[in-house]
């Protein structure tokens, strides 16, 4: 199987499988008992915990919660904070649906003012005003793979607001380098993306935030999220992340080559590619391109029937037909919007398996081309 | 190991467990991805969800979402139902966590009216009318076994408003029977008390429930629950489902019989245990008592010591010195409230197993009994 959709979701580690395995037949206890049994697991969750918050750069008094997934990490700050009307939002049209939901109707409900964050520096700095109350920041954008300098606005912010800044960094923790230190307040992370499994995810907050929990009914992490806690999961998220974490400086400049040549090899397969977002700002881990005049539907399902598997967009994107707004907020023009193709790299993705996806995409396009006009 | 608190959580089936390694290691793809190995198991996903449906006796085009616990579960359905001002809402203390806190909560950020539901059914009627917005009943009760006549309560509940009616079946579920088909709204059910893995758990939704999403940012579990479906865990918990179901009838009569023999054999061992809760109103896989003059704190570290694990209240509750609100709504004696000890058994226990827990009783007896006066 030829995978280049790793944005979507990962394949676990073998690693990671085998402490998964081995812990949801050994360490069945509730986290929560008031025997051995039980409470060795939690202190083996708070040891977790603490691995997370040095790696993300934050002090030991902050907080890191465990969820069960990144969009209830997003959807959790974003209904946590206490909004008046007339609060001013910053967002992106272009991120992810668990941030642009919830801000959406959050805005509609709260009466409250959302903006758009412009590419332009300048322009951001003029958004801020001290109104502003929430600042949602993508470390790497999904679909363009474009990285925020999240250190520096969020010092931006800082300097005349007291926003709270909040971070999806669901594409670039372990990838990208993170370091919530100074000016962020809150940090969405997740496992499935890097060699761990679904269902168990991270947020980050910032000691003296205020977000109020989403989950209520427990007195489980910290009395932040009730739930009874999946300690196979948290363990086996703890060792893929370190995994990860080990390889991240390598795999990124091993994929910027692969990246670069894959995208000089595409240029001379497809006469007409377009790659719209510039290379140097984007993660080597994610390479969009549109193929003008060939739905990305049928080059994809001929993709497939070769045992190639990538995708258009966010596997969590809206489908409304013909129009994707994620598309249009990334200044993809519409009559594009149908050309769409993602692909995503993972770790362990090399050369020899980057040359074998350009030998399907040109057998592709031999069988396709005679659909351009 | 000799563990008495499945109530808290039990220990995943063998056949379940092989069934969540070898879907963690193969059905990794996005349920959500456009290509087939992703669409096939979504579809999956889609029979689970007409299999919950089935054996919940509900309708076809009721709605059935996999969420991460009970508590979302709950959660979500309070959150969820749109209250204004003067609304009422009929709950009981002594119910789980995650369904007080959220109530409590919404009742004081609402303006609403919050009543009891009381024992005596007489009185419960005349609690109902048109004002009652949100009825919730618990099943089973996890601390004292009892079991609620929900079909009764939701149709009395219906007779005289359009309250929406949930049901937490946590401690119910594939133990005793249920039937949503007629006036219950919705229902959470979860997958680690019946052998499954922690982690997944459902929401039972009746055809034009006014419940609002929880998780919003995707088109997961038709737009109703944001978040990448996990489909290994949705697959052990409908395989653990398939397996408690087909012995439910066996194991609730055998367990009758092992309570009662053990009630008896406490009854002569313990000379001043109490049972507070009638045996025929109670769910066999708990028992509930009450030494006097014996800190339960103490009692079960000495059963500890021996390998036997039992708790004395949920594993959620809260943890207030002395006073134990749950107790106090079951109308337990504020002096006891130390005093208590749950049993809960699982659908594997036998007669041998609960005489060694017999035996392990008398010799800490025998240890303690000099404490009380």
């Amino acid at each position: 199987m030829n995978y280049f959709d790793h944005a979507a979701t990962t394949a676990i580690y073998p690693e990671v499988l085998d402490l998964l395995n081995r812990s949801f037949r050994e360490d069945f206890a509730n986290p929560n008992s008031q025997y051995m049994l039980g409470k060795d697991l939690l202190s083996k969750i708070d040891e977790s915990r603490v691995f997370f918050l040095k790696v993300l750069n934050a002090k030991k008094d902050d907080s890191f919660i465990f969820t069960a997934s990144a969009t209830e990490s997003n959807n959790t700050v974003i209904k946590g904070i206490e909004f008046n009307a007339g609060d001013v939002v910053l967002y992106s049209k272009a991120d992810h649906p668990s941030l642009v939901e919830p801000i959406e109707k959050m805005t509609a409900e709260k009466k409250l003012i959302l903006k758009n964050i412009p590419a332009d520096i300048e322009a951001f700095k003029e958004l801020i005003t001290p109104d502003v109350k929430l600042v949602a920041l993508t470390h790497v954008n999904n679909q363009s793979g474009v990285i925020c300098d999240i250190e520096k606005l969020s010092q931006l912010v800082k300097e005349k607001s007291s926003a709270h800044v909040h971070v999806d960094a669901a594409q670039s923790f372990a990838k990208i380098n993170i370091n919530v230190e100074k000016f962020i307040d809150s940090m969405s992370i997740t496992s499935h993306k890097i060699g761990g499994p679904k269902g168990v995810a991270g947020l980050y907050l910032k000691k003296g935030h205020k977000v109020k929990p989403l989950l209520l009914g427990g007195s489980q992490e910290s009395g932040f999220r009730a739930s009874t806690q999946v300690y196979p999961l948290i363990a086996a998220f703890t060792l893929a992340s370190k995994i990860s974490l080990a390889k991240k400086n390598e795999s990124f400049q091993t994929l910027k080559k692969i990246r670069k040549d894959l995208e000089d090899s595409l240029k001379k397969i497809l006469p007409k590619v377009q790659f719209p977002f510039p290379y140097e700002n984007t993660s080597p881990y994610i390479l969009t391109f549109i193929l003008p005049g060939i739905s990305s539907d049928i080059f994809l399902r001929h993709l497939e029937t070769r045992n190639f598997y990538l995708s258009s967009t966010s596997a969590c994107s809206s489908k409304i037909k013909g129009f994707n707004p994620t598309f249009a907020a990334l200044d993809i023009a519409e009559n594009y919007h149908k050309n769409v193709i993602r692909l995503s790299f993972g770790m362990d993705t090399n050369s020899e398996s980057v040359n074998e996806l350009s030998d399907a995409i040109t057998s592709v396009w031999s069988d396709l081309k005679y659909l351009v006009k």
